[in-house]
């Protein structure tokens, strides 16, 4: 077929750069359109308010392995993934559709399963259960998932709305939910070579849920409601922190300094990741799914955030000349690149 | 693994059974959720209108083959299918989200063919691409779309409204997307016997149009508008004529009587059937992928409806006890049930 000659790898254009090249003379039509492709969620006018639109695709063996992911477990963490997206506008999510693709390995009690899952989410985040597909699949287990928000006019926020001297806060900690896969796939490997040996997961617990069953932030949008904090920009960390604050000082014409001892890593995870031979920060930074918000709030807001336990602020905005920065704990500098600590973190691992 | 214990197949059930089964204990908690599962697309209250969304999950080897697909027509189609649903809900979409997941085999070149066929699809409806996921896959190509639409309160068009003596109406014709199909796979497998024989596709544009790249039916929904013609319950043809009567019929609580001579069917479509020694009705009743739309319409609507040439009024709807009937062009009737037409089908197709 024609498409297998003049080839082009993808990989040379990362997820990122495919959708900019795909995309960029996309022509928006409808003014109610407020944004389409470039942020958590799309964001439409109906009217009073805005609804938001966001949708992910989780595929086996390329998002999840079904030796240790319990089915339960991926249909709950299926819809989270999903509801970050929307809070991460500061919405609130309130529908979803949930599409799945089967292979004839599957019988019943697993999609059951799977099922019980989703309900759960659905139950745990007030969100409705509205449509979907079901379909044979010839390749493996797919779930696709939209999610439906809505959010007031004047409270959207976006990836690009920081501005010089606002302060960068994550809530909760980071770099858990990777250690969690390091750990799942060691003891996976450790199985296949002798499956005499039982799984040594022992005191990981909070690393293993987080990876397995993440939770999603909507208590952190009520208490921006509850304590009138008004994020500047914002965006959930899915890809890693590193990857997250360059959207955000990319979309917002911006540069930041983050301060290396300011990133939240929980002792399990700081533990977990002396164990395997990893830098801490660096698994905190770039490990992704941790399915927290990277926001940010004017240094007037500073009073609304500084006791508050679910909060960290880890650094500030700074003209884009600045560049994005990583404070190192002894002072030094350094430019932050995604890429740079993704291949740094691929060496370390061996990949 | 616990899931492939205890299994049982799934195919069973059906994919109506199984999503029936997974969602029966679906509870919706919000006021603005209208209608959840179980129509063409979900019904969510937006204040003075409501918002339509349906989904669709596109999977290479089950709902596509690229081996006579082009990609430009997949991409094409992928919108289309989705956009169809919003409109069997009488509603005009205006959004929608693309996500894929492709294999390595899959070049820049080639998903910009498959992108260049969605930014047509979106041009030609006038629908705003907002959003998407793109991934790897392990095997093969995955489409997953999601379209948002709206339509004022007072015409949303469910399944649910047909009552009794109202019409029963096609648009266009049905057929021809399956004899489309029947036609490649026929060329396909001479192909893959005699690399040497080129394809024999001549005089058949019609029905190979109707399979690679269809059309949704929103002149239909504009026609609506302009003739003031109100259906009482609207469904799109995509798994077949008999299948959505079926569904129309079950969710009004209503039995209906089609015309087996009144089904409209084009001369291509009907021809082809004959040379492939298949009963053109049955073609019709259950080919599928026609994206057509069926509707009732209250008998005092006939005169908005009689001279338009793009309706066929096929039937009528009849009381629940009556049954759901086929009257053969000789006049004797036949209860009309989708499985069972397609498994007379697939016998003859000797699947």
């Amino acid at each position: 077929m024609s498409f297998k000659e003049n080839k082009t790898e993808i990989t040379a254009l990362g997820e990122f750069g495919l959708i900019k090249h795909l995309t960029k003379d996309n022509k928006i039509k409808h003014p109610e359109t407020v944004k389409a492709v470039g942020d958590d969620a799309a964001v439409i006018d109906v009217g009073d308010k805005y609804m938001l639109v966001s949708t992910d695709l989780l595929l086996e063996g390329i998002h999840f392995d079904l030796t240790y992911m319990p089915l339960k477990h991926l249909g709950y963490k299926s819809i989270i993934v999903n509801l970050s997206d929307i809070y991460a506008m500061n919405g609130l999510a309130k529908q979803v559709t949930v599409s799945i693709g089967l292979s004839n390995r599957f019988g019943l009690e697993a999609v059951e399963e799977l099922y019980k899952g989703i309900t759960l989410a659905c139950e745990q985040y007030n969100v409705d259960l509205v449509g979907g597909d079901t379909s044979s699949s010839r390749q493996g287990l797919i779930i696709s998932v939209t999610a439906v928000g809505e959010i007031s006019k004047e409270k959207v926020t976006y990836r690009s709305g920081a501005k010089f001297n606002d302060l960068l806060v994550v809530s909760g900690d980071l770099g858990g939910s990777f250690m969690g896969l390091q750990l799942l796939e060691r003891e996976k490997s450790v199985f296949s070579e002798n499956p005499e040996i039982q799984p040594d997961l022992g005191g990981n617990d909070y690393v293993l849920e987080r990876q397995l069953k993440p939770e999603a932030r909507k208590d952190i949008i009520e208490q921006f409601e509850q304590f009138q904090i008004k994020p500047t920009a914002m965006i959930d960390i899915s890809d890693g922190l590193a990857s997250e604050v360059i959207h955000i000082c990319d979309q917002s014409g911006c540069g930041a300094n983050i301060y290396d001892e300011k990133i939240p890593i929980d002792h399990t995870t700081y533990q977990l990741a002396r164990d395997f031979e990893l830098d801490p920060s660096v698994v905190a930074l770039n490990g992704g799914e941790d399915y927290e918000l990277l926001f940010t709030v004017a240094q007037s807001d500073y009073d609304k955030i500084k006791n508050n336990p679910h909060f960290t602020v880890i650094g500030h905005i700074t003209d884009k000349a600045s560049g994005i920065n990583l404070i190192a704990k002894n002072g030094t500098s350094h430019e932050l690149t995604a890429q740079g600590w993704d291949a740094f973190l691929r060496k370390e691992k061996g990949l």
